[in-house]
């Protein structure tokens, strides 16, 4: 259950805007730092915060941290880049919408690394946030295990266009990189789905199948209200002004932009599948206790009355002349059989059975 | 129950537009004036209403009114910083819709601070009014309690930038503080749910669930429709182009603006939950049916044929030799015994139990 | 019912646009004028159309039409004013929607007056036309009685500011009156709300109400789709570029803006309110089944079996030893009575009763 | 059943655009031709079409085609007035959507003639184009019979403004008189409507209700879905910048705007009241199950126990001491009367009957 | 069941964009090329890709692609025309929405071959991407099969304007081509819900009927998924203000947009239909319900209470003077029967058989 979502600013109340508390619920690894710098014939990286470095002009440095425990490096960060205030707060309230705020030195990008919880079915949400300026990019990670290891692969390695870029191709690279494991979790869901859908039709929809059903209408629209606000983020993104971003990447920020409709598709797909799901449980369950009353009622139907005639040839009352007929018993036998021949005949006629 | 909310102009009705009446249920207290007067270095305050002060050059006068029962100290405040007929009507009316109004002179502000009723699940809505002109704001709580504590003890102790900057990031602050409110308001909100939650899982779903539900759905709907014109307002004062905003503090605004955009989600959030719940509930219910005629169906249907063969046997016709044969009884007895072994069959295959 | 609402232009198809039929279905009365003249110092009515008046130069001329029956004198009012033959059949064509026309020589807005008829749930509409030129306003009821009496009187004693403005003013006062009308309709089916809610609180939920939540949801929904439009008019009332409106009196149609967006959250939340009893009496409805047919099933499924067991020692075999045991009677009476307390057992784990 | 609409381009397919086949399913009247020229002084009409008069300058042509099946008629009047191959398609092809398209030479307009087929609920469609360019304007009917009888009456009697205004106001006068119908197809689904909600309340609601008020439903719709592109079409020839229209025969077109927005007001209405319909109705089977399930209950519960009574005093046991008390007999009736009574009274408590 | 959507990107996770990978599902054919070269006077075409043809200037080029496994066939294509990497990869990647994007040298186009599988009720989609820059266009076809025989008929023949205009109205003629397509599959849904209809009216609804609404309702809805990018893509073409679209091919343009609007409308209808055949569904399997309460409860309350009478007399007290009466036999036997005419007058005023 996604109980725990707004706690965010309760114990803040009263302090101003732009104190840093981090609200999140990771347990407290220390934050790890790495520190990147390359252009396009060099590449070099340091496994802690290297300050000097931001001396250096003509090269691309990229702060990446990993766990946002240690809030006074986070500031001390945010302050060597000039972070506003503001977004060093959002860094670290980990309760976020995505979105994208254009600052005067650069874009601040919110977004969240999500993933199916396999045990009970919920959204696992990571939050990262991406500054990006001039010459420079920081970008910070709930988690202490790394996401972007095939982004910094690329730029260790000089493959395909990173290197030769700046800091908004970088940027693009990490957005791209967590929209990517969208399709990710939209598999996984869908298999989920497959599985549900299996088990229904194998041994018919009992209650926990309406259950699970539900479980999962809640992931895939938790995770939709997740995509909205992406949605307009890299939309403004794509369209921002800021001289940050190079006319020749907004191609590249279109295919995000894509990449971002699709999924949404996707997902309207998948509640699709899930409301039929549900029309198909609710039309069983009906149909099954339509199945149940035609039973009780056929049975019902021709056991009454015969017993009735059985229980007035059961009275002691004793002037009662049938009794004393030689073929009065099986008299009242035929005529009990023809009754209930009678009845079937009626029933089948309207389909009852 | 919100019963009460269009009450308004009733009472006014003909009355020219301006007419100052106090429409609120607030019991009569007096109202309580708190004048302050503070720049970067000093701050200075008085539990009266001060105007001598209005005259003082250079530095910013907050007047804060707890209790709107006093008009005629409302209108005079309204004449000497000249609040427009019609935003000192809104002050009174208890019952507007969140709002920024643009005047001449000023910016005009209405909103709510909600807080959630706990005896029966209502919201309990203050109205709170400020008026940001140059070098002054007034603002208007209907409560006589006071909402603005923790603003008032950062500009006494000079702690961020309150002191630093003029009226608009005072209302900014204001502003933020009841937002900030609504945080709170969700997450009392979240434990009635989630108590709810809890107590439908452990006791069943009974009726008195279903009701609590629907209040739960009615207090997140007023809570829904209360927000979205404070988002219209909020958003308005972020791009307001009156002089009165300084640039810098747009994003202050923006941030108030992406505040009331999360509790938003937080509430759509809320209203899937219950909506899921509500499922749940209609389809335990409908379960819990499908159970007691399945009972009710295995039990008549076992029984009232074999009742019938006791009954033919228990008829007292002259000539049924069945009853003389010696093992008769034992037969029938044998015979009941498989016919309800079959009918048993039957039902387990068809999983009625 | 809302049944006689697009009868409209039946009898005048073919017609050119233009032509002066009145469509309503008010009785008969002769059309009252009633003409006023006034400017700051001055005020002059007089009971009928005075038409000499238009000469006179610097006062604002009022003529207000009660019953649209004189077809001939409101062309000739029409044509003295000049107004548009479209706008002139409009004004007896009663099945308008609100709106406002501009005209080169002024602004025409139709309106509704509503009432809650109070015997058969249902609307009362009264159409109102109001054109306002250059020192002149012409208003036209449908009905006989008098909607415009407290402006009339503010007009008489110079209350307030609307001898000081011009028509534009005078038909804001025009329009408010309508629309702090409405807050008055609200009220009446609030009333009716909290009376049937009452009802069903203490009676139970019998069809009735059901019946009566459609026809309130009814009244709901028609009074939506009036002020649909309405909010529509008046807010291009407010951003009217014509010179007609002084920009000093926009606060005054920002206000009536406001209000009629106040009276829609009304309308919300009263459908809102009307849905969850709905619903509630829908729950309510489903779980007296539930009893009903719990009820059933527990009585029939302890007494069956029972019955059969009694069938059983009814039937007549010769050769039954248990009829002949000492206590065998006793000791079927025994055993059915432990397993009608077995079976209660078994429901109340059930929670059936 | 509106199942044969999309039969469009399937025969076309593959053929260039502009190919002109006629897709309609009309029988195969002749086309019939009628041309008219006039000016404010003259009046002059043929029963063919008079190719001549297009070179007379200074008078405004119409030549009004009924029947669509002589294509080649067609082709050779779309080439006489230059429309354009695409158009000239449109004319044929009657499955289109209403839509106003505006050429170099001209506008042309495509609207629908819908009435209600009594017989059987459904809306019958006959396409209207029309191409109107300076100096003259021509209209295709897809019926043999005429709809714009009452225009030409007006052209030909020099009624109204008419023959004083140029082809945009016949275009207009052309679309207002198809709107006008309109009306009278709201009124026919309002009778209707009304004659099932009499039938319904004089004879309960039976399943063949359902099924109107379902076929009602799909007519309503069918017509909204009809309006929808006509309210854009009209919108845009009021908005048009086309040198076409005059400026002072925007307030004429704007009126229709007004009456289609009028009517789409009016069917939003009849939807709600369907829906309300079909509520009631659902409202009232459930109803009656609940009654059935009643009574069943209440005679089951009642007689059931009493019987198991009366089986147990049947028994043959040899020793049952009750069978001989010498009251036996008539304190087990009293019993079973009292028994009786108390569940009665306790179904009465529950206001079961 | 459409449940191998969103393969997309997972084995391309981390790769840089632009990577060339076939992701769709389609057998390993070669891939097929045509390349054609022709202007007004001339039609050239070899069943290879003809590079050199690239030189000729003043003709139009189309090269024609069948099957998409042949990756390093669609790079080089890719880079002769100089298509952008991002372009290439999605034609290779056949899970694209459809959409119109812009580049520097051109236009590239995705869209959708869509077609029923007739054997279970889904949608088979093939992508197809067209490259439309100056003097050339390039197609991709994710299916061995031509869609485009009827373009290239008309280009080889010379029939129609497709010779004389440039790359767009090529461009639009393949489009035109597959959203003529889309007729036949709306044609092919209306004949498979005609079936349905029929088959329901025939034969009754039982569930199978309610899964088969359910799989025509996901295919409709797959259908509206598809085509609603689809409408963008088209309206972006339409409105397009790259120089590579001459003005007048504009028209036919719009008449595209018009053919997506009115098949749109088609779909809508569609769900219509499909939600009333839902709902009537729905209806009658609660009536069947109702029928079958009915029949059980007329049977049960009559017999029960009879039986019960029965009963009293077959109890074997010794002083029961009613079974000494002469009469008490028939007598009872007599009450017994009015009993039960009086209860079918009941249930035939209740109109309940």
């Amino acid at each position: 259950m996604s109980k725990k979502k707004h706690r965010r600013k309760i114990s803040k109340r009263g302090m101003p805007p732009g104190t840093l508390v981090y609200t999140g619920d990771r347990p407290a690894n220390p934050s790890a730092v790495l520190t990147m710098r390359f252009d396009e014939q060099h590449y070099e990286e340091q496994e802690t915060y290297v300050r000097e470095w931001l001396e250096i002009p003509d090269s691309l440095i990229w702060v990446d941290v990993c766990g946002l425990t240690d809030t006074s490096l986070i500031a001390q960060i945010g302050d060597d880049f000039h972070i506003h205030p503001l977004a060093q707060e959002d860094i670290l309230n980990t309760h976020q919408r995505a979105k994208l705020d254009e600052y005067d030195n650069g874009l601040f990008f919110i977004l969240h690394n999500l993933r199916l919880d396999p045990g009970h079915l919920d959204l696992n949400s990571e939050q990262i946030a991406v500054f990006a300026g001039k010459n420079f990019a920081v970008s910070f990670q709930e988690d202490p295990d790394d996401s972007f290891a095939a982004v910094r692969k690329r730029a260790r390695e000089g493959v395909g266009r990173l290197r030769k870029k700046g800091s908004d191709y970088l940027a693009y690279a990490i957005v791209d990189t967590i929209v990517d494991g969208y399709y990710i979790l939209l598999d996984d869901i869908e298999s989920q789905i497959l599985e549900l859908e299996e088990s229904m039709y194998n041994n018919g929809s009992d209650p926990s199948c309406k259950a699970r059903i539900f479980e999962l209408k809640r992931v895939v629209n938790q995770f939709r209200h997740r995509l909205l606000p992406l949605r307009d983020a890299v939309a403004r993104f794509y369209r921002t002004e800021s001289d940050l971003v190079e006319e020749s990447n907004r191609l590249y920020l279109r295919d995000v932009v894509d990449h971002v409709a699709q999924i949404l598709d996707g997902i309207d797909n998948q509640r699709d599948i899930l409301d039929s799901m549900e029309a198909l449980y609710h039309a069983e369950a009906a149909n099954r206790l339509n199945d149940v009353m035609r039973v009780l009622t056929v049975i019902s139907t021709i056991f009454i009355p015969l017993s009735f005639v059985a229980g007035v040839y059961g009275m002691n009352f004793n002037n009662m002349p049938e009794l004393h007929w030689r073929y009065g018993y099986f008299a009242v036998l035929g005529i009990m059989f023809l009754a209930s021949l009678g009845m079937l005949y009626y029933f089948r006629k309207k389909k009852w059975f």
